[in-house]
């Protein structure tokens, strides 16, 4: 199932970690924003131009030491149907450059309407005769708020194409606790959405001892990490909070197992802005990228044991 | 505020309901496909092309009588970023026929990408020194399970550009209740969810009694509409479930006040695919689908009072 590929990569590169593609036109350097809009002049193409040329620098500096990129559909949607298409060509070079893509779209809804994300994002389109795949993704990031009706047509379209997904659990930001750690009875709401899902992933059980449905867990809050490894043996984690959110490695270190294996942890602006934070040439950006990215890995793997599948 | 247009818009034509554009290819008449194909070939373009016709057409026989639409992401996202263009240019129609355009897409994420899903499809993107508007909703649907943090950027953008927005509470899909139904303490999480878009809309209220931020409570649990009701005075509701997914006119009467006022009924499946079930000419689909929006809004109007402002 789909987070073994995800797994293998990260045994491969000794690496659990993954570089978040969220390019604010904030980010990119000045040279590759004026020759895109020396092309396409300053309007949403030519911004998807920049973000697309911005991705592509990224995922060349980082594809041999990195195992997977996560692109976040906000910033993307951003630009309309121009960032849109931007995704979508991120993607495909990451896919060719052989990175595990995260689509990172928290998508949500009743049972017919999943399907049609399930098949947008994991899965093939129908288009008379002939099968499209609208969006990349080897996993999609998803909202479990509808229940099992909207889970279980991403765990079939998982199953056809092997794919994975990944649910929200404990999410990283300040007021995530609002809703997610009311108590239900004896349970917190973020345990009862882990439980849910370690139950889903019973009908997609990997190879290397976890499912394809693993959840999002915030490394701003290491306890809860701690108390959701403790519960869920089969469940991989999603890690964002680490680096611009204010996490350390030491607070991701819970959700790793003996064998290395637990999670994957995801920094965003850490890696794309580090030319910024460098104050090195902008044409070093992806240069910096993987310094950071480098960084990143020795400074986890400070905290994990080797990987061993 | 936003909700405030919507308002007006259902007191004027005396018609509480919205039309859900949920284009599947299978709902489309063959000879639309058939003529977009011809241009575009069987690709998600030409795909894309017919679900933008079909619209149009739709849009053409229904907005002197129906005040908003609402397109569903997940249907256009289906067919690629070709397909998030038919979504644009779906909204732009509907928007220079006067329509009201709810975004379905129960975007949810982190305070900084809400930020970005905010700017995407109810403001505007800055791109050198030109504004751009990426999508054009009036209101968009979001999923609250991030707290105040995922909420309180888009009450800021519907602040700055007059729009709206609705909350998950109690969705329609059988397995709603899995999470939704869970007590906290003597409330439900929809309930939670509930006070929780209650308190929201302080910071949005609207003119006529209501705030910009609605909730989605679904027709297909009539007794949960009655509680939110009671307990979410200020709050509109945008309620799925009527009609394909089961739910009858007299199930969200307990959403509407004396003065008609309340909530607004969506029908996707009912009105698109009218024509299929009164088996007329295919030619006929938007005459068919304006005969059962004015069927479903006789019906429903049978449950609420006049609507006065």
């Amino acid at each position: 199932m789909a987070l073994d590929r995800l797994i293998e990569k990260i045994a491969e590169k000794q690496n659990p970690t993954v570089a978040g593609l969220d390019p604010k036109l904030d980010y990119v350097p000045e040279y590759i924003k004026q020759k895109a809009f020396s092309e396409h002049g300053e309007t949403l193409k030519g911004a998807a131009e920049a973000l697309l040329q911005f991705n592509k620098g990224l995922i060349d500096a980082l594809c041999d030491i990195v195992p997977a990129v996560k692109p976040q559909a906000a910033y993307y949607e951003m630009y309309g149907y121009e960032g849109v298409k931007a995704l979508y060509d991120t993607q495909e070079y990451a896919r060719s450059k052989g990175m595990f893509v995260i689509t990172d779209g928290k998508r949500n809804d009743i049972g017919s309407t999943m399907e049609a994300y399930a098949a947008a994002h994991l899965g093939k389109t129908k288009v008379g005769s002939t099968e499209y795949e609208p969006f990349l993704g080897d996993a999609l990031t998803v909202n479990g708020y509808f229940g099992s009706d909207g889970i279980n047509p991403v765990i079939n379209v998982c199953k056809q194409y092997d794919k994975g997904m990944f649910v929200l659990a404990k999410t990283s930001n300040p007021s995530s606790g609002e809703l997610q750690d009311m108590k239900i009875d004896d349970r917190t709401v973020y345990e009862v959405m882990g439980d849910m899902c370690e139950e889903w992933g019973k009908d997609l059980m990997g190879k290397h001892g976890y499912s394809g449905v693993g959840i999002v867990a915030g490394a701003t809050y290491p306890q809860q990490i701690e108390i959701l490894r403790a519960r869920l043996p089969h469940t991989f984690f999603l890690i964002p909070g680490y680096g611009a959110q204010g996490a350390s490695a030491k607070d991701i270190s819970a959700a790793f197992g003996k064998n290395g294996l637990g999670g994957i942890v995801n920094s965003s602006r850490g890696i794309m802005c580090a030319y910024q934070k460098e104050k090195c040439d902008e044409k070093d950006f992806a240069a910096a990228a993987r310094r950071e990215a480098i960084r990143m890995r020795d400074e986890i793997m400070g905290y994990v044991n080797k990987i061993e599948l």
